[in-house]
Parts: structure tokens; C-alpha cells; sequence
């Protein structure tokens, strides 16, 4: 699904930013880049800003107008911070893929950038079907080409890969939690020495057992780090010759 | 609520990133940088990458070790794609913004940054109650310094700014959607002309409609497109010699 997705630069002003927005497509699975009229393109900054996406940079599809770079998409979005005096249809990127995903059918989509000093045109703007506003501060939205690509490109990996997201860890014995009969172990143990130590107040007993429960609970403790503590309190034993 | 997160990038190598991680920030409302032994800083090439955020380099604490850096944070986030030997909390931006909502005093929030090329080290992430994992492509998730932060400035932003996400829209009188009254009239309007084309046979003169009504219901037609339309048929009537 990432694959149906096209951005469109339009008209970018600095090769740089082309470069840094083929990186951040690549990071979050898109793959599809177009181009209308660059300032500079092919470039040397492009390619070393694109750093390991320069297969981005090499498939890229090059347009003289954005009427020829849409013409196959379905949907037309166009990314702007700005607003215009004719109101169009304004989404975030969170509801715009929820858009997407209430109408899988209606791909590719296109997404649009305009030139990095003022945005899309009113009429590369009539040519979406919704206005992507990326939420910012009103004080100083000029948010960069590349990190607009980046936060879309990021929203739609959420949403369209299909990939977990969140990478499995390696499962080591030593790491898994202790088992229950293993934490009454250690919070014995616990009291056993605050009470050699007298820091256990019959009084409180209670009150300080709760929380001990509590705290080792939320910790998670883990079997090395449960032999660490038991090494702990076995070790203030032999110190106080018990 | 944005005030209480402070980014802390360590040992960064590049000044540029710097920059970029400062204005990433402002745009998304966040204010509190915290350096820790940067390789150049102050740097001419971080004030020009910060653009108009270079208040927040100016403003930015330098520490020698991350210790002293998040001293005053509750709660410790260490920004990572890579998996460890050791396992840790792993948990996506999402995720991390909910935790926060959920204890909302566990203030301030530190999120560290490790260097460029090999991120946070073992020992920084030891300090962390979690580490945040951006979903990325497994085959590429090579995520530029700013471009982290970018990202998790956002999450930040959409869940803890009380601002409204979208800027309200102009109230323009000709750009309101008109009645059901006017678009009756309009509809009408096209079955007179469709019929005096003869293109309606009366036999799918109910699917015509059916379709046209839910065209430009789904249009949103506007004061001003309806006189486009109603214009045009008017002139399509006066051509016919109607």
C-alpha cells in the first residue's frame, strides 16, 4: 500500500531538499517520487543529502507541470501551512489517512509540496481534492520541505504498513520477569533484613510492606537483577555476623 | 504542558543537526534544548540550519555529562531505532505520549538523543524508564538527528498543545455551501437541460438523477460554483434558442 503513495515536489528551490526528502520517503517504505521542474536536478548536494536513498533520486520521475505528475493518481492532496481566501476542504495528516483508509480503492494518491519559500499556488491548490494542514506553531510554522515529507511519510507508515511496529526483542532467560513465588521471595528476604536491621517498626510493618510490593512490582524485576538484590541482602547479613 | 519537555542531544557531531533539531522544535511549540558536550557549539552552521529558532540555541543549556542534563526530569526517554543485548521498555511516540497523559505530573520529561552515527550508548539507556523506537522501514531506518526529533516534537504537539489543530477558515458569504432549497434548484436546473438535449430518456431519468443528486451533494457546492452552473445552463438554453 506504501507503494501507492506519490509526493510531488513542486518547483524546490534547493537540490538539498530534494535530496533530504528522498531520505526521510525511504525511512517510513515510500518509494515514488516526482519531481515538476527543480530548480536543479540532478545535483551533487541532492545525492549526498539523500545519503543511502539515492535509488530514490535515480527513479525519480522528472514533469514540466503538476497536471502531467497527478495525471495517473486518484486522489490529489496538496500539503500547505498556509490557508487561502478560497477555503478548501483541510484535514491533518491524521485525518487525511483515515480518509484513505474508508476508501482503499482511490489509489494512488498524490501528495503535494509546493516551492519552499511560498507553498503551493491557488492553482496547484484547486487541483486537490483536500488540503493537508500539518498541525505547527502559530508563532513559527516554517516547517522545513524535507520534515513535512518526513511527518506525512511517518503517518502514512502508521497507517499503511503492514509491518509491526515495534521490533521483537530477544528473548534471554536472564531478562524474563521473576516469577510471583520468586518476588515473595525477595520481599522476604527484605523484610527479614529490615527487621535484623530494625528499621522494620511493627507499627508500620504493614504500611512499609505495601509499598515494597508496590515498588518491586512496577520494577519488573528481572532474574539478574533479582540475584543482584538477593547477593545484596545476603551480603548486609553476613555483614551484621547473622 | 510543551514547556515541560526538554530534548537533550549528546555528544552530537554535527552542528548543522543542532540547528535543524532547534527549529524542528519550535515549530512544534517545544523551547527547552539541552546540549550535552556537542563537538562544536556555539556554530555558525547551527544558527543558519536553526533559521528563526536560533532564540532556542541562544537559550539552550551545555552540560558536560547527560547526569547533570536531565538532573531535574521525572521521567527519562532515550530515543533509539537500535535494540539492545539488555531488553528495555520499548515504546512508540504514541504510546509514550499516553503514558505522559496518564501521569501528567511525572514532569519534566527528558528525551535524550544520542550522537549521530551509533545513537545513544548502553549507559545512556540505562538511565531511561523507556526507550521510544520510531517505526521506520527495517531495510532503511537510517533517521536523520532532526528528523527524530521532528517527529517526536509532533507527537508531543498533537497530544499536549491545547490549540485547535486546523486554523479556523475566513467566513466568506459566496464560499458557504448553499441550501438544500438552491441545490433542489439546481438539480432541477440540469434535468431541464438534460431533457431539452434530449440526453434524459425517461426511462433512466430516475438513476440520472439519483447519480446527479449525489454528486454535488458530495461537491459541497458553494454560493459561487452554483452560479457557474447555473450560469452555464441558462447559456446552454440560450444557445438552443430556448
Amino acid at each position: 500500500m506504501l507503494e501507492q503513495f506519490k509526493i510531488v515536489l513542486s518547483h524546490t528551490t534547493h537540490p538539498g531538499n530534494i535530496g533530504a526528502a528522498a531520505r526521510a520517503m525511504k525511512v517510513m517504505g515510500l518509494s515514488q517520487l516526482a519531481l515538476v521542474n527543480p530548480s536543479q536536478f540532478p545535483s551533487a548536494e541532492a545525492s549526498q543529502r539523500a545519503s543511502k536513498a539515492s535509488d530514490l533520486l535515480a527513479n525519480a520521475q522528472l514533469y514540466q507541470t503538476i497536471n502531467e505528475a497527478i495525471s495517473d493518481c486518484r486522489l490529489v492532496v496538496g500539503a500547505s501551512v498556509r490557508t487561502r481566501t478560497l477555503p478548501s476542504r483541510l484535514v491533518t495528516p491524521r485525518e487525511l489517512v483515515k480518509i484513505v483508509e474508508q476508501n482503499p480503492s482511490n489509489v494512488p494518491v498524490a501528495l503535494l509540496f509546493g516551492t519552499e519559500n511560498s507553498g503551493l499556488t491557488n492553482d496547484e491548490l484547486h487541483l486537490c481534492h483536500y488540503q493537508v494542514y500539518i498541525p505547527t506553531n502559530p508563532d513559527y510554522s516554517s516547517l522545513n520541505l524535507a520534515s513535512a515529507v518526513q511527518l506525512i511519510s511517518y503517518e502514512l507508515r502508521l497507517a499503511f504498513s503492514d509491518m509491526k511496529q515495534l521490533p521483537e526483542q530477544r528473548v534471554i532467560d536472564n531478562e524474563r520477569i521473576i516469577s510471583r513465588q520468586q518476588l515473595d521471595g525477595l520481599l522476604a528476604h527484605f523484610e527479614k533484613v529490615m527487621t535484623e536491621t530494625k528499621y522494620l517498626n511493627p507499627e508500620h510493618r504493614k504500611q512499609i510492606d505495601n509499598r515494597m510490593s508496590r515498588l518491586f512490582s512496577k520494577a519488573e524485576v528481572t532474574e539478574s537483577e533479582n540475584r543482584v538484590l538477593r547477593g545484596f541482602l545476603s551480603a548486609i547479613e553476613n555483614s551484621l555476623g547473622l
